[in-house]
């Protein structure tokens, strides 16, 4: 029998996750330039429809099914195509159907995915992006996921071995998700160049409330995300969700704390980016922490992304949207940070450094960081290089300039053409609720 | 007693479908060119308002009501202004208080009305859009609901004939949304007649990130639509989510492929359009197939709206925003698709023509696609001569040059004017994340 | 035992109105001028960071301790930093985690405050704004939070005197919210001056589509506002939430009618307006009324608030975006309507005028709004004040008419250059699925 309240909580928080992605495309999409925005849009889109095949095919089978040795790889045969999920039983995942737990963690797929297209902006031709999509999730996604997300079970279920042989905490995919699309960023930022002009033309954001938007979605998304990671409707589940409100609050302000010392100015690019700093960083540790834990580890996390960001321009590559910044930054700090912020009352009841506890969870930590970090960094380097030798993955300098929307999708963005200059067709328009009327009337 | 799980997914379901109009808002009015886009929004909040104000007074009644004679027509009276429906009872529909199924069934009357806007665009009196919206929910939208979605109970309810005679499958309203909405579209298509310029002057989308918005919210709100009709948190509903998910996936997939053989190019259009294809011809079907069995089906709406869009330069008629090419094309492969596809093994356990079956289905769905067709075929046409012939429903062509904007609303959707040229009042802004300050020190 | 149903309704409508403040921002967004876009959304951005972590450090407990005295203040000490509220017990608010009403009522104070901030559009330095959130937040709303929402328990705790002595209805913050956040905008709207040229020129809303987008995200969170305060997924959610949409649906028809009555045009600002309006005025009432009362309840607060929002030029106040014509009058006019329009079959159980009772609850309802009303002014009067004579509120003269975008952010929200005029550089873009190419076929 299934328990009603928890897969109502699990079939909305997988609707939520699967919002994040559209989200990731505005944001994204508002930060590129006029000229861009759409392909920046299309890769995320062009991850939701591919990963999402992939995943019923063999993805869920190979990131879930049974363990096929050391860990490292379920087996893709057991749940090829989804077989068998379809009956009313209560899944292993406890009182939830099977399915819904396919859903959730199908939008996990693909949000990791489309994450990456941020490091490579404006410049990769869209088949090239899909090819690499696919490819990266079979070979890096998949079972990485296994070795963090599927846990053994008394019914004997074998699952990966971050998870259970390891003991790294990472409860809704920092190390998974977060540090695996970062180093695969880093990676394919230095496979494809840099953009034209790149650091040397301002290549400002075209549309800052799309950017805003963006974020908000993202975070309204990433409730799902770390509260439905609980895989139920429980005080777990409530818990993280303040600490993710708390250390991504937090994150804002130490982004914005840090741009106005910096720089003197507080920015609403730098709002939308704090944001998800502290949603990347409380990602792992939102079951570990306490809330005033939540708000010192996104402070932090907020102002250690808030320079990490700048270090493109230092060493040299084009991660174009702050994929390594946020993302593999943020990603590394929250997933450490439990070795140290772990607060013992918190749901995990894990202790840490600060709380009287030992290097013992720190360790654990750090291990499964870097072994999703090099394993990710390599296998995307090696596809990266793979992809641009064949079929080739950058557009020609010339496209580039002319602007990759038109070449690549033959559509531009934006047309205001039909307003005139400025919407001046309108002489009378957009009184504001009658304002002009109003006006007259009080000032006659 | 309330089932609390259930409660939940209900009502989160409804407002998810609510959030749908508003999505179909924007997705409408990212098409159209700049100077119709906030006509374009009015026509989805203008059905907001009517609809939910006729759904509370008699719509509700009409569909869910009693049935007075031969499937047809629920009782007008019964629930005249949703009496009787407060108190604490679990009703009919099962563990649920009256009022979240009312709330559910509302939002479904209302994003129904707001589809056929886009049949219409740039060229419709906005009060004679009110007035037939009215009229056509009234006349065709709430028996077509009690036809669809009015099953009988043991309880002595009696419903409608589609549901409990035809006993065609259309799980969260193929049949009753879509091909009813597609089929008004057509015929108030045709009733308008066509926009100055239709099939000579290029009338490209104004705003393609607010197309991409609306079809990201569209996909969200989705699955409350088709998860949520399971009306229960339970393993129905989660089959149904990841249903809709894979559906959508591959019918992006389909229109990408379809655009890229054609044209030369996959288009954000194309992405946008295509997860609609994919999620209208899921709806009937999402309880009845399997993940690759919506696989299956989703690819085949993509390539196969792809195609349908192009018929009305063939045919003609200005379906501006094809209502034709994706809801009733989509609707109708969908709704018969089931009659192929329907696993056994899927929650509705239908055998169909590919698993073991016989046509018994397939002409069941036959029937009622037809029908509810034909239906609002015919009465869309009365009533939208109707009010042509009497208040007029067509804007003069002089307005239509001038726009629809301006003359209606008396508002221009955008003005950019207070930026300078290209936010050029901003000399040293949008330093994107103090870009420019590290890309010197870098530089120097 | 945590009730999982419950729960889960709770976690997603704390999301839901989590999402009213990107929403706002959006919605208030688009309203201003192109050059100050980015401050106004950063406004609702910053009380989202700061509120959450005043919240988080001890405005739950002043909102929520146990009562110091008279029923004015909560113990700030109870729960300072969230302690002791991460175990897995049954909270006093019965069912449910205690984190998981730590969650939904932190979105609540976020909200009301970054609703404030339509009242001083383009003219307030942020830090200043900051400060004022922070000390406003303190002194006026956590003490308000407990007078209306903390309700004595059989347990021994001790609330608000609203709550308890008074036993006014305000269901889910008509008072607490709206008019309080009303009456601090018309307070700081006196404080911080008219903006230059108020009343003179024409101040048009810069981007519609994003003014309705704003409204419809803030209506799909309302639905988490109003049927998430019933704290349980039950009958009562259920009406309230149907109310939630007739209400809403009622007061876009009444503003629409207002406006077409009295300028011959309905605009989408009044739209975007009604809706909000209705969803104010219904906030208080919507457990209190029956479908049909919300309706009535809706269309005369769409009317009234269509009127009031002229009040400004008459009077001489730049309350730039409403807060005072739609929140304060809405939310005085909701607050009231329920001691005529209360249905003693609604779950509320109250007898009003209109429904056979007394003037009993209609007395209560006002003196609870009235005192919250000066409560509200006056404090923020004084911490207005404050700011201003100290580190100053309002930019300069020469600042406003550059832009407060470029002079407070270093940023612009918009650029589109590099599409060149209105994206001319894709002469072969958009053919709007392929249009141009039917298009010749079927004309040749």
């Amino acid at each position: 029998m299934v328990n009603t309240g928890d897969t109502a909580w699990i079939l909305v928080s997988a609707a939520l996750v699967m919002l994040m992605t559209p989200g990731l495309a505005l944001f994204y999409g508002g930060m590129v330039r006029a000229k861009s925005v759409l392909n920046m849009m299309m890769m995320s889109f062009g991850a939701l429809a591919l990963i999402t095949v992939l995943w019923v095919l063999y993805g869920y089978s190979v990131a879930f099914g049974n363990d096929v040795g050391a860990g490292l790889l379920g087996d893709p045969g057991e749940f090829f195509g989804l077989a068998g999920l379809m009956e009313d039983t209560t899944s292993e995942a406890g009182g939830l159907p099977s399915m819904a737990f396919v859903g959730f963690q199908a939008v996990f797929a693909i949000i990791t995915v489309a994450l990456i297209s941020g490091a490579i902006a404006d410049r990769a031709k869209f088949g090239s992006w899909m090819v690499f999509a696919g490819l990266w999730a079979t070979v890096v996604y998949f079972p990485v996921a296994h070795w963090v997300f599927d846990f053994d079970t008394d019914a004997g279920h074998v699952g990966g071995w971050i998870a259970n042989d390891l003991a790294a905490i990472d409860f809704a995919g920092g190390t998974a998700v977060h540090i695996n699309a970062g180093a695969a960023g880093l990676a394919l930022a230095l496979v494809l160049g840099r953009r034209r002009g790149f650091g040397r033309e301002a290549m400002r954001p075209h549309n800052l409330p799309l950017v805003m938007l963006g974020a908000g979605l993202l975070w309204f998304g990433w409730f799902g995300f770390n509260a439905g990671s609980a895989l139920a409707a429980n005080n777990t589940a409530a818990v993280a969700w303040v600490n993710t409100l708390a250390a991504t609050a937090a994150a804002i302000l130490g982004w914005l704390l840090t741009e106005k010392v910096r720089d003197g100015h507080a920015t609403s690019l730098g709002a939308a980016s704090g944001a998800v700093a502290g949603l990347v960083a409380i990602t792992p540790a939102c079951s570990a922490v306490s809330p005033i834990g939540a708000i010192v580890l996104g402070v932090i996390a907020g102002a250690l992304c808030a320079l990490a960001v700048g270090l493109k321009y230092r060493l040299g590559y084009d991660d174009s949207l702050d994929v390594v910044g946020v993302h593999l930054v943020g990603g590394l700090w929250g997933t450490i940070a439990i070795g140290f912020l772990a607060d013992p009352d918190a749901p995990a009841g894990v202790e840490s450094l600060f709380f009287g506890g030992s290097v013992d969870q720190l360790w654990r930590q750090a291990v499964g960081a870097v072994a999703v970090l090099v394993f990710s960094f390599v296998l995307t380097l090696v596809i990266g290089f793979a992809i641009q030798k064949t079929i080739g993955f950058r557009i020609t300098e010339e496209d580039e300039v002319a602007g990759i929307d038109t070449v690549a999708h033959a559509e531009s963005a934006y047309d205001f053409a039909s307003l005139g200059s400025s919407g001046s067709t309108a002489p009378l328009a957009g009184q504001a609720r009658a304002e002009a009327r109003n006006t007259e009337r009080t000032l006659a």
